[in-house]
């Protein structure tokens, strides 16, 4: 189901002060040379899951001549963003017709094996990471315009002529980030799955540490607020790039729109704009980057500055609950995340996030001094905590229910407890027993998984927890992840919410967090 | 069947002394703006023959707002060679997402209706005017970096996304000659289709006049020897662009090959170079082309640096003769080009071409007073006429026969006639009776054409000839062509010598000669 926002009336509030202090903190980029590690040739055997045939050094790619529908698949060993250049030539007779040649970025093997010409998603195949090109003179040392995320590389001939083949003399590339990996040591641990987990997550991180904050390099290649949030969280352990935070904070704080609403994503070029996008939890979830911002700086100006922001958002919020105490459901709009589940009733979540930011604002109200604020918000989510159990807490089945078909979903009891709308030895129960139950509205992105796994130490529940994050996380990486994707749920590999795997994200800012976990709850003397 | 060839040994001589002299002529190209004149639909009934179901003012183009798999269709007026601009924005919500758009030039409007995905000829699908394009940021003003030879312009938007729609403000173009076609009044006469027939082949030499002569400005767009000859014989009439000319025969003077061969072609990049290909043909004909030079222009400081090497053609030509002073039948060897008809056996022709080559020879030794070289050419050619009548003339059928089968084709007849191996008289009575026969090898290209009209001429057959122009090209005419194309057979008009027409050419030097003829014997006061 296609699930976009577009805003009739949507009049946004430029703050130039604002965007003055971001513009001023983008950062330089850091450029790596790159050079693929290996050629590949995959078997033929219309398997979704490529198997590897035959593997050469990369030194070998020079000697080959190619022809007509001949292909090449360069390994550069690991995940990257950047810029590609072809250095190419011709063998045989003089060039006589332009060499037509298909190029395929590939973060995940499997990419190369996805028939894309039929993808008919409903997100635009535009996300594809393919070229084709005319050659029309060779030798020519070709700098590719546009950035791609990739470790694999598919170089197709269409077509030569009967009298010259192309040669590839190689083919170099430049990884780009605002940050660079030598820096975040290691954790130390005899684990090797967490070892890797973390190298996994900080790789994550960093290549979609960009100009911003991006969601994923292969898409979107923006800047999602409820992305930075997690990635924030997973930097002050690792990069602690607080300048970056700051400068996103602000990006935000400077453009909001209508009465004062955030959106729920922002585009860097032509320049910086919003979307007319609305997400409740997202905008909501600002006072939550915020404070741990806050807490990571003690940087009191920008919380002046933008704690009204925060706290408006809050006020936002609440506007939208009916004379019943809750928020209506909105189900079939595209209008509060929680997750990318098919079918993901969000009405009851969408009200506990609304607590659970209450308690971020009380905390910001706090460091604010504003005592009124204070009062007032703590009274109103005591409130709703109750409205919340009054309206969706089935005590037969001892979960909550959400929208009209009292829907059961992990999402909700995850949320309910963030919230804590119950106290600490009830929500253990209540996971607990979710996990029991196991809901068959399932969590499919680690961007839930991260909401689960904090639930869980929240609750207590740290060993399961880490458990928990070594089966979802761990298991990706069996299934070959070099970065963490935007989407996996284990019982169904190639599960998508855009129709086709081909444009799912395969390193994807929202699924970093591991790193936050253990650096802050399992091994504090590894946080940066 | 594919028709190569490919030198195992190919010794170039580059003469630096030529080629500099060349290189100082290289001219200046004109520029022209251009723009779209109307906006096509086309009816969607599958037919090859396009027909067009609506037409709209180019005005109309940048209020579309194009959705995925939505395309304009726009209409140059004129078939034109140049350059592309792209003023591309969008519409709705802010871009979302790469547009990634599909652009296909047509010279002519079949071609768009043509599956061109499915071609799989033997010459290289890279000749096919698409492109694909992701535009990752809109605005963007595109200067499309390739050159085009098109009339018509299809942008098909394959995806944009839900949020925004592509918008093109403009499509500008700049087309580019060595030529202005300003410069050649058109020709008096009441006669309003021969009007036109020559209005057109001065537009095909025109778009074909670049920085050398070109043989067709979309496929090979580069300098055969064989369009050459032709084109220049046009240009005298026409542009009278002398210097062109000069520049083209020091090319391939300067860049002769193992005894002494001019090559077939020459590629201009990345450097100038000859193709391995030897045309036996092409070849002896470079003599003439030096004649007709010469007699353009009395430049004899070209006539005597090049003569030797239009001698050196004729010497290297007459090694080919076997015993029984014929050339041997090479039936399946791209050698002796002649024609593009399928199964055209060339052998009588070649002989008839070194024979027709040996009377330009001795023109050119008359010229430069060399008494040998005339003595030695006539004896020859006078020998060489007794064996092609001894081993080809059929006295029963009254008609040239070729190979091994006696083979009887247009072409043999005309070449014969124009090698003049029989008096005036009777090369008059066999073009009559072979017009009579209609052979079923019949000629396709406009280049067999061009000889078979001189031959008309040269048997007194002045006004049939020009009832056959008006036939052949004035047919081309009504059926739809702005420039003459590269194959035309009435008989046949999706006749392709390569697997399909997608990849003719529609602009093709071979085919303007129509204007020398009609200003040459017709309308000589329109001569330039």
């Amino acid at each position: 189901m296609a699930s976009v926002c577009i805003l009739d009336e949507f009049e946004v509030h430029k703050n130039e002060e604002f965007l003055s202090i971001a513009e001023e903190l983008k950062p330089e980029l850091h450029r790596t040379d790159i050079a693929p590690v290996r050629l590949l040739t995959l078997e033929q055997d219309g398997n979704p899951e490529p198997a590897i045939a035959e593997e050469e050094a990369p030194e070998k790619l020079k000697e080959k001549r190619l022809k007509k529908d001949e292909k090449v698949i360069l390994d550069f060993g690991n995940h990257h963003v950047g810029y590609v250049t072809l250095d190419l030539a011709s063998a045989g007779s003089h060039q006589d017709a332009p060499a037509y040649i298909y190029l395929k970025f590939a973060e995940r093997l499997d990419e190369l094996n996805t028939d894309v010409s039929s993808y008919n998603g409903w997100i635009s195949k535009g996300w594809i990471q393919e070229e084709y090109l005319h050659v029309d003179v060779l030798p020519a040392k070709i700098e590719l315009p546009r950035r791609y995320a990739f470790r694999y590389l598919e170089i197709k001939v269409l077509d030569v002529s009967l009298k010259f083949s192309l040669v590839i003399n190689g083919v170099t590339a430049q990884a780009v980030s605002a940050v660079s990996e030598e820096t975040v040591p290691g954790i130390q641990t005899e684990d090797e799955v967490l070892k890797e987990i973390d190298r996994v997550s900080i790789r994550t991180l960093k290549n979609c540490m960009q100009l911003v904050f991006e969601d994923g390099p292969k898409r979107d290649r923006r800047m999602w607020l409820g992305d930075l949030r997690l990635q924030a969280r997973a930097n002050y352990k690792t990069f602690h790039n607080t300048e970056m935070v700051k400068r996103c904070l602000y990006l935000f704080g400077g453009l909001t729109f209508n009465e004062g609403k955030i959106p729920a994503c922002l585009f860097l070029e032509p320049e910086i704009e919003p979307d007319d996008t609305y997400l409740f939890d997202y905008a909501l979830l600002y006072g939550s980057v915020l404070l741990d911002y806050y807490r990571a700086t003690k940087d009191e100006k920008t919380l002046k500055d933008l704690y009204p922001i925060a706290i408006r958002q809050i006020e936002i919020g609440l506007t939208y609950l009916n004379e019943e105490g809750v928020i209506p459901d909105r189900s079939g709009e595209f209008w509060c995340f929680v997750d990318w589940g098919e079918g993901l009733n969000t009405q009851a979540a969408s009200l506990a996030i609304l607590i659970y930011s209450m308690r971020y604002g009380i905390r910001l109200a706090e460091y604010m001094g504003d005592e009124k604020t204070i009062l007032w918000l703590d009274e109103k989510m005591q409130e709703l905590k109750r409205s919340a159990i009054r309206h969706f807490w089935d005590e037969e089945q001892k979960l909550f229910v959400s929208g009209r078909d009292r829907q059961i979903s992990w999402a909700t009891q995850v949320w309910m407890i963030l919230a804590r709308v119950f106290d600490k030895e009830k929500n253990r129960e209540l996971i607990l027993h979710t996990i029991e139950v196991n809901p068959r509205i399932r969590m499919v992105t680690p961007y839930m998984y991260h909401h689960y796994i904090d639930a869980l130490i929240r609750s207590d529940e740290k060993d399961r927890a880490l458990d928990e994050m070594k089966r979802y996380w761990g298991e990706m990486i069996r299934d070959g992840a070099d970065t963490f994707w935007e989407l996996y749920n284990p019982y169904n590999k190639y599960e998508s919410p855009y129709g086709s795997v081909a444009v799912n994200s395969f390193c994807h800012a929202w699924s970093c967090t591991p790193t936050y976990f253990l650096r802050k709850f399992y091994l504090p003397e590894n946080q940066q």
